[in-house]
């Protein structure tokens, strides 16, 4: 009945992961596991739902479109609010960056 | 912009410290601090809504009224639906146990 969120990282590291770990009418909660990818150069994400992110394992730097960086250490968790652009220009080459982010509507 | 979920830790550890991060409508995220603390003998959460909870740091022991307990170590995370009668039976004595708590509805 527990699942531990640092265990059964996926093996292939040519990409980045996502996995729900809660999905409701008004929340998803997911873990999102990073090997150096990043967002393309010219992508956005531009979400309908506000996202809360914590790193909890390697780091991640978000940027957003107005030209705000953020890089995320073990602990460090940022708001990112509906429709604000915002791209991933840089997760850690060393260690699997763990994130989780709970998804969440007004 | 970001703040870090293990940092600013609560000075009294004579009582356990609740602190919500994101309060929206349909979402709370809360960060939990115990210093061994637990719920009373005869004391039972009876939550309206539903609780996905995953221990950072330290340990605790959630306890159903069905008798099954659950030992959070480190990452574990549990879903607790809503009205599940449950309980807090310990927390780490030696150390800070840090909860991060989602509470949704469907």
């Amino acid at each position: 009945m527990t699942s531990n969120l640092f265990e059964k990282l996926p093996d292939d590291k040519t990409k980045e992961h996502f996995e729900d770990l809660i999905t409701a009418n008004n929340v998803r909660i997911e873990r999102i596991v990073s090997y150096g990818q990043k967002s393309s150069e010219d992508f956005w994400y531009d979400q309908s739902e506000h996202e809360w992110v914590i790193v909890l394992a390697g780091n991640g730097t978000v940027e957003f479109n107005n030209g705000q960086k953020y890089t995320l250490e073990q602990g460090d968790h940022l708001t990112i609010p509906a429709h604000t652009k915002h791209r991933v220009s840089h997760t850690s080459t060393e260690q699997a960056t763990i994130w989780l982010a709970v998804f969440y509507s007004d």
